[in-house]
């Protein structure tokens, strides 16, 4: 992991410099959350927490950081002599990566010195936006691609190295199931995956010994572009003449055939088949499909790449393409459609000897007013283990689902719920990552987060999975929160 | 710089070592290209090429990348020892950054063994792609804002740590005058700037007192933010209050009156103004024109800022707002609204045994049919200086502005132009930049490059600047070229 301790905005050091000249014991607590789910989901992933930790684990200012911003204007030695030595020694509580979150809950929450929790605004929401955007894209190219295969491939197209190595990492635990991106590989334990480009067959004299060469050196996974020329009367007939020869050498076999044949889980059989990366996919599948049938390979695999996400995922799918793997590329890695989550980090509370004092910033959008005071996020689940709503509430309130729970709608005070004791489960998604500046977090693996989104989302009833209009989840403020909320508002109108 | 060698898709391992095992002294030659302007722009500013330098001299697989190549499946123990050796030796051509650039022109050329030209595609294409969709982006932005001051500030909603440093990057080349991302600032000595967040002023006890404080520690460049509260009643009255303190400290000073303030140009006096983050931009910026105007500081500065872009400005500035400073954030750093560039890498020729094979790409849809043969890019300019044309040759084409020239429409080869000697200028855009893997090319400073965009716009006649149906610039073939084409596809056609 790079140093990213100058990955900040400016007027972090111009607001940190102020802090550190006018007092230094106040404590600060900001919340970061989005306002609004991406892409019109009903949901986002939350995504990227492990390189948030590595990320204070490694805030470290050198001389070279140093040097640059004495020559930025600060020349006061003693504020340089307190970067010098600085380190993050606050708290911060996150929620799980992989968890299904929604807008305005706070997803982490820093309580720390005033200038170390305004030093690490910027890089939380770069790292957390972007990580998240694109599991949530992913995971809406999942719900799209059902039981199919989903190979990430955007790396060619993402904004920088950084994009194509944390968009892997966010598109595996969305929802993908490889990704082309060697580095990604290799740092994150991503499976993956990759055959050849036109370039390959464009470098042979011809078609079919482009495709021979490769089904020699690769006959256990032996997938055949066949576009470079003429898909329907060169590329898929080449393809087959190959697969023949392969069945003849014994290579493949004949005898097995299911017709909802999956790629990873038998690998253990050979995987060959073709890639169609242009022309009419849905069209091409079909014609691919049969030819492949006839000539005695049902159980050879079609994938499909060529700009693909969730929509025309969708599309083909509705002309009946068949199609067992989807190569998706720029539209995922770039998250099209919604290239930003607008991840916000906002003043929440201060403490000032110990003494709490909620913050609240107004707004003429209602929306933009932020919730104060240090708070938990609960997760409400119904009798059969799906969320029904997500409970915003101060710090220090108890929940028992002994009891009975009141879910109000802020926007309409007057719609309350009642649950009663054994109706309703709860659960609280903030959990503590650093307190006073040590980790005492344990880290899940890549395989356990992706699981935990997966898990997830088999809470979620399907209406807020839909890819178009969802259904809103009910985030409520406990009681408690809506009357400082507020106290704090009628307070703060005219300063 | 980061080594990024295996920032590469898994299928360039398959293909390298397919290579490996079947040939190994062919050469490849490789045009970077794209074919659609991004944004409906008319052009596209060509950046990267600095890390594209700095990822080629920093190739080398290291041991624990081999470990990781051996694991996937790539047991072959010579093959392992050729990574652990390898070096780009080949050679590259490139157009210089800060270039504007047309659909279809080669903008890097790659000759090499077929081993190293296979390896670098993808990461020549995330860097190349990234950047030079940025820079395009920053440039419809200052085309929009005419002469006033943008500041890029979009590091928080950035794809991911790179996708900001190189981004703001690639923003300064394409227009904007400083980043709020101190990083990029100390990497590429961009300038920074940046004031204060709404947090400041939340945690102060009142507006005044921050602004106060703030005014203190910054009297040479004090930017209020005056929207925490009440923008009209509370934030510009506030500021108003401050600057009149400042005067009579006489810190700021009444005696000089200019209009067309100017941020940077008169630094030596200090700036001073408001920042206005929400609400109806327009609006407010006039009231606090008026305001500031009444209160005796025609000389303070608005900055303004929230989700802006080129569209947004214009919609401004039509409506009169008074802005001399737009603050650019998420739709400049992820170029909302096409955040990829459609960037390739075609096989154009291959050498073997020192002869030339040209190649062509044969496609249903004719933009995807590619170039054949080592080519070069001609740019030719009319009496005024201005670009009448590019030309896309062969490398061996000599042309001498001295002689009669021929344009050629490619898609209308019998509309021909006749240009006489001394009516054009022609200079060839492809320059040498590395030679048998050693670097030729001398890097122009971030200055330089930035004034190399700028020189290159005043080229470009108005019609092509244009931010919505700009006109289409002619990139024609010559005669040679256009043969060859036309051969290499009757030729291949069926293969």
């Amino acid at each position: 992991m790079r140093n990213l301790t100058l990955l900040t905005d400016f007027y972090q050091l111009t607001m940190m410099y102020g802090y550190f000249k006018n007092r230094k014991n106040r404590r600060f607590v900001f919340d970061l959350f989005y306002r609004k789910n991406p892409f019109g989901n009903g949901f986002a992933i939350f995504t990227g927490l492990e390189q948030v930790i590595e990320y204070i684990q490694n805030l470290k200012f050198t001389e070279e950081d140093l040097a640059y911003i004495q020559l930025q204007g600060f020349q006061d030695a003693e504020f340089i002599e307190y970067l010098r030595n600085f380190k993050f020694k606050g708290n911060l509580h996150a929620v799980p990566e992989g968890t299904a979150v929604f807008p305005s809950e706070p997803l982490i929450r820093v309580e720390a010195n005033e200038i170390e929790a305004q030093l690490i605004e910027t890089a939380l929401l770069t790292i957390i936006n972007h990580q998240t955007l694109i599991a949530t894209k992913a995971s809406r190219i999942r719900e799209a691609a059902g039981d199919d295969i989903v190979m990430e491939f955007g790396l060619r197209r993402a904004q920088g190295p950084d994009a194509g190595l944390y968009g892997s990492r966010a598109a595996f635990i969305g929802g993908c199931n490889s990704t082309s991106n060697v580095l990604a590989g290799k740092e994150f334990g991503i499976p993956v995956k990759g055959t050849m480009a036109h370039s390959w067959v464009m470098s042979f004299d011809t078609e079919l010994e482009a495709f021979r060469t490769y089904a020699k050196l690769y006959p256990d996974n032996c997938v055949l572009l066949v576009d470079t020329y003429d898909t329907e009367k060169s590329g898929i007939p080449n393809a087959i003449k190959v697969f023949q020869e392969m069945m003849n050498a014994g290579i493949i076999e004949q005898d097995y055939y299911y017709d909802d044949y999956r790629y990873p889980e038998h690998k253990p059989l050979p995987v060959f088949g073709i890639r169609l990366d242009s022309g009419d996919l849905a069209y091409l599948s079909k014609i691919a499909r049969e030819m492949l049938v006839e000539a005695g390979f049902p159980h050879s695999v079609i994938s499909v790449s060529n700009d693909l996400d969730e929509n025309i995922i969708i599309s083909l799918k509705q002309q009946g393409a068949r199609v067992k793997i989807w190569g998706v590329g720029t539209k995922l890695i770039t998250a099209d459609g919604c290239p930003s989550l607008g991840g916000v980090y906002k003043l929440a509370a201060e403490i000032v000897d110990n003494k709490l004092i909620p913050k609240i910033k107004i707004s003429e959008n209602f929306e933009k007013i932020t919730n104060p005071g240090i708070k938990q996020v609960y997760r409400i689940f119904d009798k059969k283990g799906m969320i029904s709503a997500d409970l915003i509430t101060l710090e220090d309130e108890k929940f028992d689902s002994s009891e009975v729970l009141f879910l109000r709608d802020e926007l309409h005070p007057w719609k309350r719920i009642k649950l009663q004791p054994g109706e309703y489960q709860i659960k609280p998604l903030l959990e503590p990552i650093f307190e006073n500046g040590i980790l005492v977090y344990q880290k899940p693996t890549i395989n356990e987060i992706k699981l935990n989104a997966k898990a997830n989302l088999k809470t979620l009833y399907d209406g807020y999975k839909r890819l178009i209009n969802p259904s809103k989840m009910k985030v409520d403020l406990s009681d408690k929160l809506y009357d400082l909320k507020k106290d704090l508002l009628f307070q703060n109108k005219f300063n």
